[in-house]
């Protein structure tokens, strides 16, 4: 029987890779995107071409509200979306409690479509500094997990698997390309334009630069 | 100062009965409903309604593609909400992950006004078998909160709060009358009509029902 996993899925170059670590460990995959309020909606474009590209059983894109309540310059027209600052605060980029979200609701299509299994591209190494993307928090999670659902409570256990936890960009793309992951086909930017070109200066511009720098790989990202 | 909580609010008998005791406990409420794809959408209107006459700092209807991995009774159309059988059984009306989608989203807005207190009106005594209304659920729950916000890992502590937990509908009702609660405005049906009439017959009809009858007061309901 296949075993099934539900990747949170933005078409960026982590989920990418996450995506093609859990098909590389015999998953069958359903890639689970948000259309939420995001100024950079093109990512959900570029997460559909990749999704098909990749062979998904399934891509879904759950809409989501959290502009409404959300004071995160990644949704909200009049916070600006900063360059690189190189600081260590919890930039303005920051969604509340946005992983917690979009793991909720993978872990409802997880108990839908059967897996067991739930990718995350959390890093926290380059990680800007979000909470939520800590192995105390996933372990946190998962522990919840398996309290919160029906298939949970029956002893077929939940797990929260964050592969890229420990790895530098050069590492996790070194293990994409090993996989055969084509990043040029991927779109990392948080000011991305509307034909998904990116900017080149926002924080996680500059974390896949840095990382095809130090990886000795030709950057095939496409800037403005 | 004033203390804020957020409040997740349907606009039933549990919700309004929780929202009355958190304000009774003198928090500034802030009241979360969902728009989740649910086909007795009548209770969002209702909602808006009991929320204004509640006096809340502010409602916020989040809007909430869930239909879209769900297989619940609540919002496939193709399943038909059920009579109350009395079985022990989970019921398909049974939304998977849907209090953790929504304590999640109560999570990102209670960290963006500043709240610290999450309220929801889960009960494991008249709980009809789902696994996210016990106390071991909400406190991993809450563990994880801490884990997964930047004002968390601040040392602004999240609280769960879910004081209806082990009270009976009568005790729920009981409660609600001493402190004020009209609950001819409220409305619990899963199956109710456009204009917000109560079917009486299914799960959340019939412990609402059992409640009035036990707490001898009369029934407000409007069945149809």
């Amino acid at each position: 029987m296949s075993k099934k996993a539900v990747i949170l899925f933005s078409g960026g170059l982590d989920s990418t890779t996450c995506l093609a670590l859990a098909k590389s460990q015999g998953f069958d995959c359903y890639a689970l995107s948000f259309d939420y309020g995001q100024k950079h909606r093109i990512e959900l474009e570029i997460a559909k071409r990749v999704a098909a590209l990749m062979g998904v059983e399934q891509h879904k894109i759950v809409s989501l509200g959290l502009g409404d309540i959300s004071g995160s310059a990644l949704t909200d027209e009049k916070i600006a979306v900063a360059d690189y600052t190189g600081d260590n605060n919890i930039p303005a980029t920051y969604v509340p409690a946005r992983n917690t979200v979009f793991l909720a609701i993978a872990l409802g299509w997880a108990e839908v479509v059967g897996a067991s299994d739930i990718f995350i591209g959390a890093n926290d190494v380059d990680y800007s500094g979000y909470p939520d993307c800590r192995s105390e928090y996933l372990e946190a999670f998962e522990k919840m997990a398996n309290l919160a659902t029906k298939a949970g409570i029956e002893g077929n256990c939940y797990a929260i698997r964050a592969p890229l936890l420990r790895l530098t960009k050069r590492e996790i793309i070194q293990r994409g390309i090993s996989l055969g992951v084509d990043y040029s086909q991927t779109l990392s930017c948080y000011r991305a334009n509307q034909v998904g070109l990116a900017c080149g200066k926002c924080d996680s511009c500059t974390y896949r630069k840095k990382g095809f720098i130090e990886a000795g790989v030709p950057d095939p990202t496409l800037y403005f």
